[in-house]
């Protein structure tokens, strides 16, 4: 079996990508997937298809619409969802999707500093594991689907 | 992985191949569904199969039943559900699948003009996108699969 | 045990005033709900509370908001839920609150002319009972109810 | 009927009580509820009741553990679901509650400066309001529960 | 806490009245539901309320969305679905209420004679319990609600 | 996409191999499951695996949960159940899987004389049609399928 | 509101009693339930109400089955499940109560001595809290509904 | 179709290569799964990737939260889930997961010697079969997957 796994949270740093290599050279048969990770891209896609706005509220509020038809369409079809929380920015968006995932029953595993510990309190115990590096994530990953300790 | 999109609602124009061939150009892996476009069809199929009916309600009724075996089923498999509202008939079959999806939690993307708004506005509230043209609907699912603006 | 009966629907009638004198008089421990039926509320409630938008599209998107958050709470709830459907406007929106009854599993009943019925097959397809006037729908609450014929 | 209203969110300031007083005020029957809102009391509870710890985090992870007994519980009985993010601190665990009630499928009003908009985007789109001041939370639930305008 | 119990099937023998009337003996709290009881109202109650039919399949469809209504929303408000089959008449549709509680998770307990063992192996396997006496059946109740024996 | 069908309901007449190659013939892309409809196979199970039973009760009710694997494991993963009654023995387990079926929200379509459809009327009222012939059960898939009339 | 707590696991020690007067001298707004805790009707009532078993397996299987529709109704009803393991008997089903619940979504707080911390590892986890004392279960369940700490 | 079958229980014989050994020569299309049975692994995961503990309690935590992504994504991924109790060790965990696989539905069969009936018998209530040997489970598994009797 492939497993399903969708990378929730900060999109200003290469962690996804690590986690990728990581586990393609661990050989693991995983798909990952993820929201769009081009900050850019993700924030102008609702005025850019659908037609311009006035008020950034509602540019805003379309282009969450049709990334959440991405996100939350991914998230249902994850075996694991991974978030992961950075230093800048108030990703809000991650919690969000941690919650939606915990509501639907999905294993979530958090990724982020010792530093937002007790910020993060509410979701890192929600969560099955909290990681602090991409390639704890990959071994937890490699541990789960192959039973393979480090 | 490959997505499913339900294209319901107006059956008397050529948006859905507009949407299909759009899609192919894009290149996007995408399966579209729908119901039986084939009005006459849609209309005569359960007097046509399980026999004639002396009332027209029963004779509806029968036709509806065999389409919900298709239409339901091919809701519950997608992913998105787009849902296209044009200016002739009720297209209440259109509003009732699109009322079916957001109570499963599917997104749904509405496709109508604007003359159309304030009597769908429920509906437009309740769907993650509303577009204006088939080449907009294109445009979301490309983004929402590839992560690319237009 | 009590019955909650949702009604929804035509707004510029008084058939919900009919159902509700109809169920006194007969007896029935019903709990009727339903949308805000001032149609000038309806509409206007997302800027009278919210704040005032430029753009008709936001504006009926805000009050729609509003009034899905009482209309869908209060389908969630009921046991039943009845859908009438007139002869004047798209009344998109009852047939939306149909479909989505109807995917929670709610028994619906339909009510309207013999006119509407080839349009809408489909969701007098997915009710239990297709009624003609107020004093129908009472019967049947009363039949549920009390297991009593007219 | 009585409405069961949970309020998420921010600790700090007193915007529960203005949501309380001002329905008091108007008369609504709602039961409102709410995280335990004392700052040190959750934060200590899980060593308090349950025996000390030497790392902080799993002096959290056992607070954040019976905290969430309370969360979920009520989150789940809520009819809706109110979220207040601040400007202080993260409150991660405010749109983690918002992501929890969206999947439940539970109506979510989000309560914020405009500051926050673009920052909140996606639990915005989630939301089927977003207020600016206690006062139209309470407005929103008068129109909600009796159908009043301001 | 009040128990709901729904009394499914046969309906030409008085086993309710006694089940009732051996609860009330025992002083068990418990709230028992069923379908319409008359089999003359079930059979007519759609046309003699919606109005006159010409072919008996409709006549019996109509009749049974009515039915419906009541039987579907008492299976799921029930707690226990009891079950009755007796040796006159398919009772089908006992074995379709049987069905129907047993995917909604709800405890199911059968009544009949073992000359109809064989016939009902599947739903019995699917039952917690198989009683042969409606006195039987007030033991199992008063055991589940007040821990006692016979 | 591959339609599940599953054929649910009487085992001594060839109906599911006329429904088979029916559907052969129209090149209909199904993958047809089904109870074993080896009689004697389906009683012995229980005690041909598990070990020998004094009473006849537990013979039949080893056998019946051996056999609810697979019924209820099919009948989850259909997308269409038909269910067929003959005029042979009781068949309550055919009623017990079209109930079972009904509250997972499945299609179903049944198949039988019209002999037996007042004493189907609950059952035929669940389903989404009602057909006379394996014949008129291939052209529904096809029709579902592929939206051709015969 | 009223909280219900559901009592499983180990019925030979007075451990119910002291959560039920710990929460009594609390104040606090709980309704207890528990299976019945009666070693000798628990493991009797089968044979006791429906008929001997010359096979100890099978009077277990009928035990089970009505205790089954008593402890899973409570579960499913309750708010918090309270799982309680003691030193004697292998008390499966207690653990099998606290993955029923955790399933379900249900908070659980498990009651154990540190000897049975390792075995119990899978169902901690699982868990909200693992308290030592019933004390620490009423203090629990006291900062849940109030809010206040010891 | 190929089955997938979630082997839980014991993991400190051989039961699991006796089974699939068997189905591969029986030539039964199944997937087996099954949680990791290195007991040093599974005890150690936690601390081996995520970082050392100085408390078991967190050790075996933090372990018990990595093993539950595997087990309770396949658990909930499987078609049938085999459950192995031994005679040594609590194997609650056995237990945990039986009752987890019941509340999501999931067809369920024991597997273990007579000894351990009267302490099993809630969850050999809760499943389909109890098996005694993995002869005779894989006779099982050939039964319902190709309706051979051995």
């Amino acid at each position: 079996m492939s497993w399903n796994v969708y990378l929730a949270g900060e999109i200003h740093s290469d962690w996804r990508e690590q986690i990728a290599s990581g586990a393609e050279r661990a050989g693991l048969n995983v798909a990952f997937t993820s929201p769009v990770t081009d900050h850019g891209a993700s924030d102008e896609v609702g005025v850019a298809i659908l037609g311009d706005e006035r008020d950034n509220f509602w540019k805003d509020h379309k282009g969450a619409g049709v990334n959440a038809i991405r996100t939350q369409t991914l998230i249902r079809q994850a075996d694991v969802v991974v978030v992961r929380f950075g230093d800048r920015y108030k990703q809000w968006n991650a919690a969000f999707d941690a919650g939606f995932a915990a509501a639907l029953g999905k294993p979530v595993v958090t990724l982020h500093d010792p530093e937002l510990d007790h910020a993060l309190k509410e979701v890192d115990r929600a969560a099955q594991a909290t990681a602090r590096t991409p390639e704890q994530v990959v071994a937890v990953l490699r541990y789960v689907i192959r039973g393979e300790l480090p």
